[in-house]
This record gives structure tokens, sequence and C-alpha cells, in this order.
């Protein structure tokens, strides 16, 4: 009978809180997971071969391979910096918007997954483009990628705060907005750059880059409100 | 003496809530990490060598090889979707269990961890699958891994719904016996799936598919019940 | 100033609370971790070459080629499944030990951070000791690294419970003896069938393994203790 | 309607107390997984090549072979190990450092954001370092992140312990500021050793490394304080 070890009783609103709180922390391992994945694309540069027989690479022909490996290696290291701050973040806003949701169903656990999935995507479409960021189908996989991240995102805020349904009651009608708002500056700049990567125009993202600004300006004026 | 810094006390209820939330947070990071692996699979596609001497892939060899690349690409995409969307399902069901499950003992980790040895083994027999998804033996592999999810999924529940060994006393037996029911249409469905990839019938799961939704609604036809 | 958003006021006892949850659950991170990756080590079998030009496996040459290739996977199986059930079961300690333990210090992150070292060593070994299973030196490298975790545990548990430091302390004499004296179990079976590994002998493994139920027994006979 | 199961309520003051733990447990599972990835650059040893038609390694061959592949091992364990440490000690001052720090806001979501960014780089470098252990510009780039990840932690704390805007208000200015100094110790020494690498010296860590006792020392003595 070694199992009568350990046994645990929990009050039933405690145990509410956990399945709350399970859903948050589900999601912040798969962030953070996705987040540590992308250094695993930034591969260490080999230089010859390295078989059983071959005898160590000397340091003067390391030095001579060096600028031609680094070249290789900036795109990869560019794209570790620039997905960071991506996936980092769609953390801070699910946070935020965690920090206003107080309850969860069933429906939000899919669409929250649903989400995840395209957030865990990314080191895929990070490593695609950052091999080949001169060519322009592998810009408008990662500009796709990351525009159903941020729809993914609005529309999980949207199912969320609609009538209240499962927000914190004092929340304003202008917070509520003004967060629908900016949910949707991620996903028209980089749509806008996948729209110019099918054009063949692989440095779009440059440009409509300025688009997340912009909007987020404009619904801060728009629809105005303050924190208690 | 630097270890004087910071040391804790726990309330002993506190402690023993503590025990059971690992078991709960520790599934949950088993969970997100094989569910964020699946990405692993999805290989940047590799056009022409990529040894040191060679000179950078033009945009033209790109653009011809694509669709030949796609084409070897998008098994692997599905593969991601749907495993990605099997594992969330389990996922789903095992908050749903622990919604309902209130106690721990010795037996229910070993159980549970036989479960998420299971579940963790799906990376690998996706990307299986996914390499050789006309082969019948890759499909037979794939489906017996997801049904033997879900029969330890269904072993767990029986041994903690058993007389109401480790669950809320005020569970109704119909909602026990839905619960498990339900349970039994995963393992179903990709059982006979994996019995038709024996007989040599790649594309079996398609037909068996249709399981799942016919025996969860003779469950909640056969055992009714209503949440408060 | 967006930076005035979600400040947040914790009490001081449950932050206390909080600096013992994070040792807990960083430690369950790092087991979850080094137990979903035992899967990257069992490794999709390739049939021939996999290179841009080459058609399509067919479904005949991969039955022909399956026996051999199965054979191939086979040691990697056994090591996934055993070195899981290892993993697990040192995790299943912790999860028991930490329901004693009520407090921390810094020595005990650190013994717990060395512990934590040798865990997350074993999917090495696991793929070092399943690709080469014919050969004692691989057997000794797995044989020692999972004695050095038993070790590290044993360690850790002796530094806690050594006059009652830091665990519950209602903890009986007799229980932390008993609790000592099972932790060597794992080390012994595993040191013996290290030095067997050094003597050349790769099978030891099977013969060693007799101990650790047999020194369990005489543990629980010798300290013997009722849980309330 | 199935979607009607399982909602939560939780109190406004909890849910600000889980806003700061997901910040917490967001990094500890960073952590974790930078600390765990880091095995996988020990890459188990390949003897001949593994093609499908390749007979069996002898343990002959093996036996004849393992003293040159030891020795290409060996770097990478000591980097496994060296890289496990640094990475366990910055997790216990993010540890220590969140014991005193009480309140987030937006600003310290960012600031921890690009210290993960330098901690999760570490398996790179990590791995950069150990296979070209010989060569100066491979220890630059493994000092310049050792050093990148301190004098972020620096910032990280000196932007929370400013006038006390996020920490404990009974913090003593003593302790402030000798926590601030300890801080710099490895930045400096680590720095050092970037820079010797920069002038070619390969094995200048060894030296610079005894920087971090003696500042901890200067610290210490400098600012006293007495925990309560």
């Amino acid at each position: 009978m070694d199992e009568s070890t350990g046994s645990t009783n929990l009050h039933a609103t405690e145990h509410e809180a956990l399945q709350f709180e399970r859903l948050v922390f589900f999601s912040d391992a798969v962030f953070a997971i996705a987040i540590t994945l992308l250094v695993i694309e930034v591969k260490v540069p080999v230089f010859g071969s390295h078989d059983a027989g071959t005898p160590v690479v000397t340091v003067e022909v390391l030095q001579k391979a060096w600028p031609h490996e680094f070249l290789k290696l900036l795109p990869k290291l560019i794209g570790y910096v620039f997905s960071f701050l991506v996936i980092g973040q769609y953390w801070i806003i699910h946070h935020r918007n965690f920090g206003i949701i107080r309850r969860q169903n069933r429906r939000l656990l899919w669409l929250n997954l649903l989400f995840l999935m395209a957030v865990a995507f990314i080191p895929f479409t990070t490593g695609f483009y950052s091999e080949y960021l001169y060519w322009s189908t592998a810009l408008s996989w990662y500009a796709a990628n990351i525009a159903i991240v941020g729809i993914m995102q609005w529309t999980m805020w949207r199912y969320a705060s609609k009538n209240h349904r499962l927000i914190d009651p004092r929340t304003s009608i202008n917070q509520i907005r003004q967060i629908s708002m900016i949910h949707l500056a991620v996903p028209i700049a980089f749509g806008l750059a996948f729209v110019g990567g099918l054009f063949g125009i692989p440095f779009g993202m440059g440009i409509t880059w300025i688009m997340i600004p912009i909007i987020s300006r404009i619904a801060k004026k728009k629809y105005p409100y303050t924190t208690r």
C-alpha cells in the first residue's frame, strides 16, 4: 500500500483558480519554448569537414574563412533578435490581456490553442526567412505567420471582451476598443509586407513597419481611457 | 555564512496544494514542449549544397525549385497542424479532468507519467508519418501512438473516478460515465486506423475519423448530466 | 508613460512562498524538458538519399528495408522508454522530498542545480548508450550518469533533513533514514553496472538491477514508519 | 453549448499576484530551456559512416577510435558544465532579486525580455566556443555573451531598485548598492576576457576569472548589511 502517501485536498474555489492559472502557464511555457528554440536556427559555423580522420582546423584557416562565415551567420543573428522581440511583444500583450480576462471557458481554450499554434510556428518561418532573406517568397511566409499570430490574438480578445463576456466587468468600452484596434497594427503592417512579398518586393517590410506606431497612436487618440 | 538568505516557511495545507499543482504544471510543461517540438520536424528546405565554397543560390533557382520543395514540405505542414490539434485536444481533456480530480497519490503520478510518455512520443511518430505518408506502416505507428495516449488517459480517469477515489465527491455517476465513454472515441477511431494500416490501407484514417463525433454523441445521449 | 499599467503588490509572506515555488517549478521545467528531449534521439529513419533530385522512395523499397531499419530503431525506442521511466522516477522522488522540505536557502539552490545538471545530461548518455549498446564504455557512461543523479539527490536530502534543517519538523527520524537509504538503491545498482562496464561487461545492468528492490525492502524493514 | 464548462472567477488582488507570477515563471521557463538545450550541443560521437548499407561498427573499432573521439568530446563536456553553472548562477541571482522586487511594470517586462534574449543565446556561444576553444574569436563571442547577460541583469536591478521604485520598501540602501556592485563582477571579468580575445589571447579567461571573488569581497566590505 505505498500509494497512501501524499494525498491532497484543495478547496473548490482554489481549484477553479488553478484551472485559470493552467491556461496561463501552459501558454507561457509554449511562448518560452518557441522563443528559446529560435537559437537552434543559429547554427555553429562549420569550417571544412569534421570527419573522424580530419586534423583540427588551424587558427589561420579559421581567421581566413571567418569574414565569409560571419556574413552567412549575420542574417541568422538578425532573425534571432527580431523574432525574439516579436514573440516577446506578443507575450507582453498576452500578459496584459490576461490581466483583464478573468474567466475561461472551453472556446477560449481552443482560440488560445490556435493562437499558440501560430506562435510555435515562428521558429520555422524565421529560419526560412533568415536563410533566404533576399527571396520574396520566404519573406511572405514570415510576414504571413506574424500577421496570423496577431489576427488570432485579436480574435481571442474580441471573443473574451464582447459584452464583457470573460473580462473584468470594470473595463471601460474605450479600453476594450483601444486594445482591439492596437491588436490590428501588427497584422496590418505584416499583411502589407506579405502582399509586397507576393509581388516580389523583398524589402517591403521596412516600409510597412511604419504602420505599427501610426495605428497605435490613432487608437490611443480615438479611444482614450485612464487606468485607475 | 552567505546561505542564511531567503528562507521560506509554508503552511502545511498550502504545501499540500503545491504538491497537486506540481503534478499539473509538470504535465503542462511536458505538453507544451511536445507540442512545440513538432515544429522541429518542419525543416527549412535546402536548395542545392550549402558548403563553404558554394555561391549563394540565386532567386531564379529558388523559384524554379520551389514547387517541388513545397510539395515535399506540405505533408510536414499538415502533420504539424494535425498533431498540434491532437495534442491540444488531449491537453484540454487533461485540463478538464484535473478540474474534477481533487487529490493525488503515488499511483496517479505513475499513470500520469506513462500517459506523458506517450504524449512526448508524438513528435517522433508525426515526423515518421509525415515523411512517408503514403506508407501504411508509418500510418500504423502514428495511429497506434495516438490511440495509446487516449487509452492511457482513459485508464487514468478510470482509476481516479472509481468510487470517487480522487475526484470531487459531487461528481455525478452520469458525468463520470459520459467522460469515460468519450475518452474511448479517439482510441477506437485511431485503433481502427491502426488495424487498417496493418492491412496496408494508408488512407484508412479518413474513414475511421468519423467514429469520434458518433461515439461522443452516443455518450452524451446515454449519460446526460447538467453542470451546476 | 505607458509603463504605469499593471503594477502588482504582493504580501511579504505570499512573496516568500513564491520564492519556494520558483525553486520547485524551475526544477519541474528542467525535468520536463530533459524527459521530452529524449524523443529527439529517436530519429525518423532515412531510407536511401533524400537530395533535391531524388525521386520518392517507393513502398516496395521501404518494406524491404524496414526490418533492417527497425532493428536500428529498436535500441532507441528501448532507451526512450527506459530513460523516461528513470527520469520520471527521479521526478517522483523529487516531488515526494519537496513535499517534506519546507524551506529553502542558497545552498539548497546550488545542490538542486548540480542535481539538475546531472538530470539534464541523461538525454546525451541515453543517446550514446542506445547507439552503441553492445559497447561496455557507452554503458559505463550511462550507468555513471544515472548513479550521479541518485548521489546528488541523496546529498540534497541529507543536507535538507540533517537536524530537520529545512524539512517539516514533524518528520520522524525513521522516515528520514528510510528515505536516505532508499536513495542509495539506484546509485548502488548503477554504480555496480558502471564498474561492470569498466571491466567490459556490457549486460551487467541486468544483474545489478536486482539491487534496487532489495535495498528498498531492507530500508522499509529497518526504518519502519507510518504516515499520519 | 459545450462551452459552459469550467468558468473561473478570480479575485482582483489574486489576479494581480498572478500577473507578477507569470513574469517570474516565464523567466524560469526560458532559463530552464536554455540550460537544458546546452546538452544538445554535446553530440553523440559518430564512428565511421552510418548509412543504410554499412555493417555495425565493431567494438574493436570503437575502442581504437575512442581516445581520439573522447578528446573531441571533452571540450563539449567542459562547455556543458561551465555554461550550466553560469546560467544557474544567473538564475540564482534572478531568484534572489525577484525575492526583493515586489511589483512589475511594462518597462520591467521589456528589460527582463532583453535579459532573457541574452540568456537564451548562451547555448549558441557555448557551442561555438567549445567547438573552437583554441580560437580567440570564439572566446570573444562567448565572453561577450556572458558579459551582456550580466549587464542586462544589472540594468534591470538598477531600474527596479532606484528610489525603491519596484522593490520591497524595507530594503536598505547598502543592500541595494552591494547587489548592484556584485552584479558588475561577472561582466567585468568576462569583459576583460572579451578584450583579451580581441587581442588574440585565447586563455585570457583563466586570468580574468579571478576578478569575480575580488569584486564580490570589496562589495561586501564596502556596503555591509544584515538581513533580518
